[in-house]
């Protein structure tokens, strides 16, 4: 069994879930791959040395540029704010790495084609982070669009909706700071729906949305003074999509008893899927067949579901932490077999001009464009 | 269209509900006879002319004995609390009338017995109230048990859940009154569970069973003093059907949320369905079908569904009172057919010998067989 | 007991659903008004006197003109398609009548105008029959809202889904007539997502929506060739109401396997409520009161909720067609105090402005303003 | 931080779910202590080296006693089938071992009571793995009881169904013979019901029961001819608390459709909880509480709720999995303040006592009362 060496840069929220996934996937998936947890990278020295302990790593460091340029390093996980997803990127696409980005890939296209460009020219692989398309009722639900079950898409109704900000007392923490950040609701969990939409329906060609923020200044964390939310508390957007399927995508922090409702519904032609993430392990099927039609739920949670056969019996059900496991399984599958891994820098790229469009949109007030371009993720082959 | 004109014994609750249905049947089924709302009869003079006025009697009158003999009368509905419903029952069917009687059929089973020798010796039409059979979803269930879906039926677990005297101040109203109710939960909701089950699964060979009161002792429904509650808050029993399969049944009265939580799951070598009388436009059904098997919940709205053509588009949901529309729909369509409806007198018998076999085992302690005899209902033709 | 003369323009399935509201009013709501099923007018005479027989009107007619005029009638019921709400209005204002009118009030904003000028001039009771209103639940919703129990509206959320399109065989029925039906799924459906939103949150400023329409050509229902199909299979808008929330609504005849699947969930900041008309019996509700906060299901079956006390006990779930029993009892209450009923002949001129302003943001594909005049309606008071 | 040596007795599922609750708790719950996954045992050496690797065991071997008798373990974990727990925990109590042992406790009372015998001699720490009572919706379940809002409690009503072995030529596998399992469904997962329902509601005075087998004899898992099944397939019980609530339990591998259904449902006088394992991330919870009560979802995944604080932020639900991470955590906390963990050893006589009513009610076909004796678990305290 060959060893990778893993760093992964930033430790917080997204780096403890991607720890968790390097140390589990090899417990469970047999990808011909023993991942070493080789070194961490924060900031803080006091911080980043706590989390390796804490989250297994060898190492820790502070300097991601040392890091990325060690020779025994195969692969970097980059789980840092958005605004630091370039630099680190272009240097491990320098130092051939494989690259797993969390996602938005970048706070802007700009950024986001500067990376893919780089990724490509280095040659290495490169994967994104939306962890979603990994639930195995998700990836169930790609199954049944793919297999024709469905019929001709129609719609896509997909929203994202939590509720952590509603107290206007909630501090501005830097998820709610353009420049940290890059939007808000939009970025963080709106770009979750979007790739889904590209995933399961295709890519888009136009969007008509718009962004609010409801509360304009909060108390700063550090608790001195107040400061201004420049990112949105809820996007909406309409979408068209290549193929001539509608769809719609609300994503908001405002929707009271919504904690991490993560929800799409695709009518097809022929029936329809519904997923909620809130019970993640659910995949609602409606396949037109006759008196007794009706919207069922697959309990996902069988060894012939996708991924499942790694873990329990059915019924046994998984959690939020094991879609990390089933990324970096598959990134380790890639890097076996050398095919591109989905989602791509490439995807990111794509899914940053959606993005790009709905805040172009809420700026000009109608429809926009997805700028287009050779660039295109490699999930619709 | 020939008329047929019915009295009505009994004006209160299942008085009003079965008025509705008189009233209503016209409008949405085609039956080929008019009913006709003769007469309604109740012992208190000025309160049984209210109910006339208010829900659309001809006639009122107070004393039964004389409505049951008249010429005039083609059908006798019998609403009364189950301590009258025998002589009620002998009268009619010793005047050659058509008899529906409200469920259970009486108050044991030698009453029972009498009133199914008294209309079989009459040679005439008789039927058991038992209206839940009549909900869409419930006879789909029946169809899709009858077409061979489900396979070998294996468990029937059915469970009537109310709360309407959780308050130990709740009055001791004639429903907690042996003498006036039979029994308590068992009788007044169990004996559905019980019909269901008999109706989905089949005759019941022996039950192991148990009452119990928890509040003893209530205030008078006068506001003078307190009387004994004698009739149980809550009834259980296992079952052993004839065919093999197992079952169990609840209903209680200290099921504190549930409001008429009537539910039964069937689960049978192929497949399985589930029902909820709340939600009782729906039908959950499982079929067994390889990788995306689930639980689907029918909307039985279509007008595929039972009985749902005479009424609205799909998705136009029915309510409770419906499903005595549909029990008298069926009782003229059987008057037109001279088939025997179902359930019949003869099921009355066959359900009362179920409850009488639980009793026996709440005293005995231990299981007792459902006593046989030559009186079987027919609908397990 | 005062005999109020009912007219009814109409009778296919609207013309049902209020001749059912009409005879079951009296039966269950204690008005103060006996109303009388006097005459039924339709187009075709055999037809029409067919309906008379089966829906229970005295008389039948051919003329709406004649009936509209005839001075023993006290109440015009308007449930023809909405090309000829306009001319029936305007008779029966300028003859005094009491005026219930389907939705949408009209196919245009300039006939809504001149059907409310005219009842305005007239000074006659005028009523907008959106029945959904008058969903127990939906009542209720409307209640906690009014105390303030959800704190600032933040977001509303509507969809009407339906699929009874989806092949597209299906034939090219009136609905799907521009010329007869104004519009497709916005005017149908959209309209009552629309309504609730007005209800339940308050006037909409500006609007961002298109139309689509997906099977452009039907077979005729005659069977002789295919006719075009000009009005919208579906329509999107997102909403921003004059309170400051936002909202989205989506009407579809394209969504495989929602029958009647009519839903919102409004989010304010300190609760969420949800409905949804296939299970219309419940309203779910969210409060955020601490560690064991979650959306609760209400079932709105209890004599204290809105409606109720009029039928059943609790738990015995009310369907589709009391919604209209309602509206008609609270139209017969209207008639008692002379308070103008609501929905008002001015909510439908309100709504009517946002169907128009959604129809002209799919054309020019940019946000529009709801145009706005002294005209609204007195829902909000 | 101290290390604590584990020694894991037996590696298949349990072993597999045991293994990573050791290698996870340290990554999440700050228990004082390292757990050293040091050694696993089982008889096929070639199997328990590759468990070993793959399960994450420094060690491996084939004789438990060797392993349970080395100085360096700190903790036996007993995960083999319920023959051999006897002598595995009377050899670890007598090495002075820490004991953890997989539900159920033993195959017999007296084998459960020798157990105990011997752990309460030692004086070691004892615990069952009942890993259900850690959900952490059964968690906040028990401290909702314990706070009294449920008031008196009435109902326990509780099944666990599965559908693994409807096919009849399903392999007759160890757990499905009685020498090696103890008994069938009534000890595999009936046994979690009762376990739950001595947890949430009291110790259980009497039952009323029986055992089914629905296919009695079933292919060889070697392929060679038939084997009988001499276990049950499904197990009901009716239950009677000491404390006067009323119970029924039911325990099917023969409910199609059904994965891991562990369900129960507990109503109080003001109120009732009801949770699912297939949803168990969530609990339902019903409070009196006027208008507006109805059953509320409680997501518990807030940092409010047991055990979730270690984890991901609300809404993003656990696994399976974590219910074990819970139960050693737990079992570390109790190293640490040596207080006895629950369920402890005389949990599991407890629980031994009622499977044995319910096997001799099944026998004389009659109530039995639970045997009564000193031994009494400790989490009722």
């Amino acid at each position: 069994m060959t060893s990778l060496n893993v760093a992964l840069i930033g430790y917080q929220f997204m780096g403890r879930a991607h720890s968790n996934a390097w140390r589990q996937v090899g417990r469970f998936f047999d990808t011909g791959y023993t991942p070493v947890l080789k070194v961490v990278c924060g900031r803080n020295s006091a911080e980043v040395e706590k989390a390796a302990n804490q989250l297994g790593w060898e190492e820790h460091a502070t300097r991601w540029e040392d890091v990325v340029a060690r020779p025994d390093i195969d692969i970097v996980d980059i789980c840092t704010p958005g605004d630091s997803h370039l630099p680190i990127a272009l240097a491990a696409a320098a130092a051939k790495k494989v690259v797993l980005c969390e996602k938005p890939l970048a706070n802007t296209v700009a950024e986001a084609e500067q990376m893919l460009a780089a990724v490509e020219r280095a040659g290495v692989l490169n994967m994104l982070c939306h962890n979603y398309r990994r639930c195995p009722a998700v990836a169930l639900a790609k199954e049944i669009i793919d297999e024709g079950q469905l019929g001709t898409l129609r719609h896509f109704r997909g929203s994202y909706l939590q509720d952590w900000i509603v107290d206007p007392q909630f501090p501005r923490v830097w998820r709610l700071e353009k420049a940290r950040a890059g939007s808000g609701a939009l970025g963080d969990i709106g770009s979750h729906s979007l790739d889904l939409a590209r995933y399961l329906v295709g890519d888009i060609a136009e969007v008509s949305g718009f962004l609010h923020t409801f509360v304009k200044e909060r108390p700063l964390p550090s608790g001195d003074g107040t400061g201004p939310v420049d990112v949105d508390d809820a996007a909406y957007a309409h979408l068209r999509f290549e193929n001539g399927a509608l769809g719609s995508v609300e994503a908001s922090r405002f929707a009271t008893g919504r904690k991490n409702y993560n929800t799409f519904e695709i009518n097809g032609s022929k029936g329809s899927v519904r997923f909620d993430l809130e019970r993640m392990n659910e995949l609602e099927l409606y396949i037109e067949d006759g008196k007794n039609s009706g919207f069922r739920t697959i309990l996902a949670t069988d060894a012939k579901h996708p991924y499942v056969a790694a873990w329990w019996p059915p019924g046994h059900i998984l959690g939020y932490e094991h879609s990390f496991t089933h990324t970096v399984a598959d990134l380790l599958a890639a890097v076996k077999t050398q095919a591109p891994p989905s989602p791509s820098f490439a995807d990111g790229v794509a899914n940053q001009r959606v993005l790009d469009a709905i805040e172009r949109s809420s700026e000009s007030r109608r429809w926009e464009p997805v700028s287009s371009s050779p660039a295109r993720g490699n999930d619709r082959r």
